[in-house]
């Protein structure tokens, strides 16, 4: 199961990094706790609507450009977790597989 | 302040009503309590993103999905509600706006 908040902390951490920031600084630029921050970019804390709105001007990154961060992330470890699944059924011809096997 | 579980609430509730379904129905899909999908949907409870993994699966849209179509609607309501700015600044040459004014 992909959980949101884990994809949304490292999301976070690398947009901070990104900005050679520490933790320190984008806490009182988002005026959150030190501890919030740190527990919601370790994927531990959920994020409330309105703290991750301070955290976002705290970046200033617009909300909805986190979450095409985060929804690519996501995206890319949902490929990563899909099943594997054999080329059968409708997609291949059953004759092609009975040629190819003879 | 655009607030996510606004958002997110308004985009479910859109996805479900897509599908022709009842909150009952999806509330049952997902093994979410009624209550709690409604008050999701309402943008009045946060979901934990145990939860919204359980939404998403009843839905049969995966997390990347719907965080799509909520950037996208937290994109426009940005747009809707961005400030107002004049054309003044760096971005307008002086000489332009005296030029003009003569």
């Amino acid at each position: 199961m992909i959980l949101l908040r884990h994809e949304l902390g490292e999301v976070l951490r690398d947009v901070r990094t990104a900005q050679g920031r520490t933790l320190r600084d984008v806490a009182k630029s988002s005026a959150v706790s030190l501890g919030y921050l740190s527990e919601v970019e370790r994927g531990t804390k959920e994020a409330s609507s309105e703290l991750l709105a301070s955290i976002c001007d705290g970046l200033g990154m617009p909300l909805s450009e986190l979450l095409g961060l985060v929804r690519e992330r996501v995206e890319h470890v949902e490929t990563l977790t899909a099943p594997v699944t054999l080329p059968v059924g409708p997609a291949v011809d059953a004759d092609e597989v009975s040629a190819s096997a003879a």
